[in-house]
């Protein structure tokens, strides 16, 4: 048992000194939902804590009480993921042991699980492979339901970047599941049960039939964040304090969100984000990489306004306006008279735009445009908006 | 105790005859959910009844009761809320006593709360703040989330019309709150609990973040209105009966709704008003006083359709068409041909409209009128259009 | 009891000999949910197997069993349902005796309902009514909630194709009722029980208020197909595997939905049906019978794209796209070049098409057309699309 910090250290210290030894970069305990036919498919994965190139002295405990345990963790696969035992949370707590009694609130969170789960392992036994402790040593392609679940949870905590993580094979790694509540069911369950759970009015309530949980089934969000309906924001998106996602037409799809306070009325498709102070308005879409926009991911600047059932198919710096019902395409043709293409410009000092018409793309990006059409000879044009560029007033 | 009514009446006069009374404006007795984490802390009230000006009597042996328990009812406050005790179930009951037997179904609902609290008080005991009885003297701005619940039930439920209550300061006194079905829960709950209850399998099911509750929690509709999620209408709105709420892009939000039967398959944005036989197509807006219309809220008429993904951003009279995917807004220039002008100022004899361009602003509330855009020439035209103005035939 | 599946087939056959006898067209055995204030008044109906022109021996064992109990079904009423006793289990158990070893996974349905059925009367006893035994004879007008049912899950489980059924009377059929979870609930038992239910923190979660349940509720979807909301398919949608339905805009009503992979993020209105390959883009609407296409359905081709926020108001082939934000309906006015008609043409070769501006009604059903606003004139165009008609491809 260690008795002190520095012993706790100087344990660490040792661990790490081990060769070939390497900090993952991220890690975690779990919780497995398990297929109701067959305990070794995996459902879900509950993480109480997650670490993201942070807590290395943790990880080295817990790949140290693994190997007390007889299991080597193998540092060469992008991912490891290995079944608890009480053996590992005993030792494991066991080296904690310094910090069990400040493990409380927001300090020592992976002590915190250690603790929590000894207590409950004491109380109710344990399930096989029901908690597992999970590593990623590389951001390769997902494989295991578990690793895919950490990735999701780095995005959603915002731990890491929007966009900045390897989400192929995701897809792939999770299957699709009925939701009842927090609980994944094999579909496969429900088809074999399905005659004796109707007769018997046993038969779940099933809210979605998905891959991916709901953000909100993982994700407790700031206390000025708003989500109107779960079914809204599924789990990997990333929302910024302050965000409020209406009920309406709105979705935010996973690996994507906002990095401000946004007022959220339509869809911000995957790898779609978008800026502090601006609106999506009501049953406006801003296009996805997985369909529209030819992979360049769309961002969306602050302060700008896309009107109800616009559509967004161009990245848009701040203070634009997409006027209401209006399709801003990759392809569309916009007119720009020459005065308003002069304080376009100076907006945009590196624009330097010439001309008189553009398609969507030369556009993209820039600062203070206004898209409206024409309502007399039905052009599509683009004005220097009159809203201030706010937050950035100090680039231009 | 009072033994007749006669003796009830008496009662009544006494104590409205004492100086300084006066009948509150609303009131009621709730029950409240408070946070997982402070007793104090009020999330939810729930009202079986509540009285808008109706019901003095009632009003008037609510407050001889806290009186008769030490309480004095302070009504040069705009609201005022006090925990109910078992004296004072007590006391109310006995002032009632000669309408006990009759309370039922619609009859004396105020003496039915009365009598299943003294019921259950009996059976379950009490916890202090779980019930308590409200009062509004005045319609100022909402401090309380109990009085300010007591005027969104006023809204729901019809006894007050859409936007003649001052909801200022809603927002504050609202928490925002995780909602597990009816029950709302504490954010910071979640948080300090977040790693135990994740371990052990108890984390709950989040429906939504909101500071609002959802229409159904509190309000039950008429037999004929059908609102096909619950998420789609926030308490507070108004639905007249016959309405129907689709789960596609639909919304109908706080001090909004209808008041006739309306189809609802858009968003009808708070202030937002419907009239009967109206239509609100798949996806179509109605801007908000929120957002959009510079404070001035808008009121659709009657029999008017506003096609599928058009956005309605001026008031509307009866009988008029958005055509599918049109916005019309207050600075939409729209052009009018010389013959439908006078076909539009005859369905309209007060309007007097000459020219041939308006803006959106100066047609808004007319009726007849068809929003279409030209499919030659792009232009934005106004025609007079062929629907019957039916429900309103008599007037023009 | 029959002992050999030969005996088994000569009594049906000399049941299917009787007088008069007639092979329903569809039955199964369900268990209802009655009104909690009248066990008589039914409010749902859970079919744990149904059959549709299938199974003609079940049906006749279940008429005779039915017999044996002193019922003689009617076959010339369209549609009859009968309680379900003991001694008809009993009866229909020794029918199917030969079968009753083998009768899992997807052998013997039939049987398998009436083995679960025996077991559960075995153990609870029974409620009279609680199950029944229904049959159509005829596709007529709905009358009774069974039998609506019936073809409710004929149509979601793809037994009928869509569009097939007569469902005139469906919304009279159907008792609007408070839905929570699988249950429903009579909106006046909510009525009556509201004062105590909300005192004593007892008032149910109301999912949504409807005639109709949702798909999830009745139906397992296939491994591959995905519905992020529950809240987005009615009961009576079909949907073909692989078809994925996203939580933002989307909403596929009864008698409507998808004949191959379909991305739906958009409305798929009543008796509309879209085509393998095909999506459905965030917000797009597909106009229905219940408004806006004077009762003529939509059909969506395949490998059809319908652009975000776009109405879709006329039927389309194979390979087309309407630009999003675009209505395209019958009256609008659409203009085709020389050139484009020509390539039209070529990829239509029955439609002949000579002019230069055409009505969306002109063009319905061709394949390969693509709808544009050009966005310098404003003009509504058409185009050879450059997409693929991909699956088929062998038919131009």
């Amino acid at each position: 048992m260690i008795r002190t910090t520095d012993e706790f250290k100087t344990l660490v210290e040792e661990i790490q000194a081990q060769p070939n030894y390497k900090n993952p970069i991220a890690f975690g305990i779990c919780r497995i939902d398990a297929s109701q036919l067959d305990n070794e498919k995996v459902l879900q994965a509950t993480y109480p804590v997650i670490n993201w190139n942070e807590n290395f002295g943790s990880a080295a405990i817990f790949i140290a009480a693994l190997k007390s345990c007889g299991i080597e963790v193998d540092n060469t696969q992008s991912e490891v993921s290995v079944n608890i035992t009480f053996d590992f949370v005993k030792n494991a707590i066991d080296s904690f042991n310094p910090y069990l009694a400040e493990a409380v609130g927001d300090a020592h969170r992976n002590v915190q699980v250690i603790i929590q789960l000894f207590q409950l392992l004491l109380d109710d036994g344990m399930k096989e492979g029901e908690f597992r402790v999970v590593f990623l040593f590389e951001d390769a392609a997902c494989v295991s339901v578990e690793a895919t679940y950490l990735k999701l949870y780095a995005l959603s905590q915002a731990k890491a970047e929007l966009r900045t993580l390897n989400l192929n094979g995701a897809f792939g790694a999770l299957p699709n599941v009925a939701w009842h509540g927090n609980t994944p069911i094999d579909l496969d369950y429900l088809r074999i049960n399905e005659i004796e759970l109707k007769l018997r009015n046993e038969y779940p309530e099933i809210d979605f039939v998905d891959k991916f949980p709901r953000f909100l089934q993982h994700i407790i969000p700031a206390d000025n964040t708003r989500i109107l309906e779960t079914a809204k924001v599924r789990f990997g998106a990333q929302l910024h304090a302050g965000t409020t996602v209406m009920p309406g037409a709105s979705y935010i799809n996973f690996n994507a969100g906002t990095t401000g306070s946004v007022m959220v009325e339509g869809r911000i498709s995957s790898s779609a984000i978008v800026g502090a102070g601006s609106d999506v308005g009501g049953g406006a879409s801003i296009l996805g990489v997985l369909s529209g926009t030819d992979g360049n991911p769309i961002s969306v600047g602050q302060n700008t306004l896309l009107g109800a059932n616009s559509t967004c198919g161009i990245p848009l710096g701040d203070a634009c306006i997409i006027d209401a019902g209006l399709a801003v395409l990759e392809g569309t043709k916009l007119s720009i008279s020459t005065d308003q293409l002069e304080k376009i410009n100076i907006a945009n000092p590196e624009a330097n735009l010439t001309g008189d018409t553009f398609k969507g793309k030369e556009l993209s990006s820039l600062n203070g445009l206004h898209f409206r059409q024409d309502s007399i000879s039905g052009k599509m044009i683009v004005l220097r908006s009159t809203r201030e560029i706010k937050l950035n007033a100090d680039l231009h």
